[in-house]
């Protein structure tokens, strides 16, 4: 399992090349919702997502080990964050993405130089199309969560957050963060509860996609029916991961889930007052927050926005609302 | 004249309440414009603008002397910034802004605690309004750029943005940021000179309201006829001031204006490739870059991207170009 020395080691093979980002705070949104919410800009990342941080570490080691090309399955910016690794890494990547990802995430991947195939996401299966494509074409597969080495990657948004929170003297009373596939909260978690043992953590999900809520319930791993839409797409993912769920068990107290007019509120405010653009899937954790699901009222909350890859309609839509 | 140590003794004060606002930098933007463009986004500091660090190098100074209140005149980022200063010192600030600011700005000021005095910019005169307020009510005047205090916070902006560049190993071929009053790129180009003598400096203006510009080549402060409107209200200003001008003569190389629909291009890209929300007066740097106006082949070029705080109506005309 995935533990703190992996995610330092992983922050010594990002450092110099992984932004840090900032961590934000709004005097506005501060009062709105009664106490401090401190947020953690991932969208601000090279490619525009945390993704990279993961990618990073784990290409990095590939490329070490002498590996030339690289697959990866995604719905854009895990496809984004492993394109620009890979070139960075004089490898070829080829991406398998869905057909309905934004035009945005589908149009950077190939401008980093990516080789994208795509796929139906509701009558496909990705990871079958992965699989295949790294046996034909000897590529190693770059797994979007389910893989020590990603997991660590994404831990170091905890690790920097927590270094952050310490410069500012304070102590998170809770933390909430997007949660797809599991791995950024499965290491952020273990990231922020080696500085802050005590901070109550909490993952957010799309309705129609409250897998992981649903499965900390059951104590098992549940599916999502996949045939509804969502403009999360980011987080839409059929059920979290092998080795991310045992993590977000022992670390997340439960989930909250979120309508889709809360994502494009959080949006909208994300752009008026901390002047970022977030995507609605990386919103979902400040949607919670506006929706009263997770009251924020004299405590100190860390909330992840995790990627800022919107389509500008979509923008346009949280602007109008 | 404000120096280099004006500038250090600011940047002491201001440490650990500015934010050191990230250098952003886009693999898309660099290859649209065939060089590398570093972004230094002050829309991500304290109320949107970096307004906030000539602000609190001024007021901190003057909670020192015991002042209890101040008096500010301003298009809506120097109030807020003023504002929020002012409310940490414990101070009243009268701020009296035009009454066609963007809203978003006026509701900012008034929820920072600034008590708002409205104005006609076209008619009426906002320096003899502070001067008459600040005399009446024993206020201390907080003027936006034509004070040395103020030139050497803004100046910490480029002190900050050297120390970041020279962090990546990168030396400036050429800077451009927007000029209203001129505090701004007055106090950035001291500091960019001291790291980078060789870096050629340029600011960037709307139209019609290109009087550094002009005033540079005439070599004497020029004004602007300001019945025309403009969406840039940033940096829409009459003209240079008393102590900006001389130090951008000794500085800057020249002035490109641009129009409002490059504007609108720049925030666009700001959107959609950064992840930023900038202003319209806030994004002339980058559009002057996408008019073709300032080559970027093969050098590196900073961009300062100055504020934030743009009404969504702005921001979805943006995004619908």
């Amino acid at each position: 399992m995935t533990t703190y020395s992996h995610i330092l080691q992983a922050y010594q093979r990002i450092e110099g090349q992984a932004i840090r980002t900032p961590l934000l705070e709004s005097t506005a949104i501060n009062q709105r919702l009664g106490g401090r919410v401190l947020f953690k800009v991932e969208a601000l990342q090279r490619t525009g997502s945390f993704k990279f941080r993961g990618a990073y570490n784990k290409i990095s080691q590939l490329a070490q080990q002498g590996i030339k090309g690289v697959v990866a399955y995604s719905s854009g910016n895990h496809a984004q964050g492993v394109a620009l690794v890979a070139a960075l890494f004089d490898m070829h990547a080829v991406i398998i993405m869905p057909a309905d990802s934004p035009a945005i995430k589908i149009n950077n991947t190939r401008a980093l130089g990516g080789e994208v195939v795509l796929y139906d996401r509701y009558t496909q299966s990705r990871e079958e199309l992965g699989a295949a494509l790294a046996q034909e074409r000897n590529l190693a597969l770059v797994k979007p969560y389910d893989d020590p080495d990603i997991i660590a990657g994404q831990g170091t948004v905890g690790l920097e957050a927590a270094q952050q929170l310490q410069i500012l003297g304070l102590t998170p009373g809770q933390m909430i963060a997007p949660c797809g596939g599991g791995g950024l909260i499965s290491g952020c978690s273990i990231a922020i509860h080696q500085s802050f043992p005590d901070t109550h953590i909490w993952l957010a999900e799309p309705e129609h996609y409250d897998d992981a809520a649903r499965s900390l319930q059951a104590k098992r791993r549940l599916a999502n029916n996949t045939s509804h839409t969502s403009i999360c797409d980011a987080i839409v993912t059929p059920t979290t991961g092998e080795l991310t769920f045992p993590i977000i068990e022992q670390h997340v107290r439960g989930g909250v889930s979120v309508s889709e007019s809360y994502v494009l509120d959080a949006m909208a405010v994300c752009m008026q007052e901390l002047k970022v653009v977030i995507e609605p899937g990386g919103s979902v954790g400040l949607a919670a927050l506006l929706a009263g699901l997770l009251p924020c009222q004299d405590k100190t909350t860390l909330v992840i926005l995790s990627g800022g890859n919107a389509d500008p309609q979509v923008l346009a839509r949280a602007l109008s609302q």
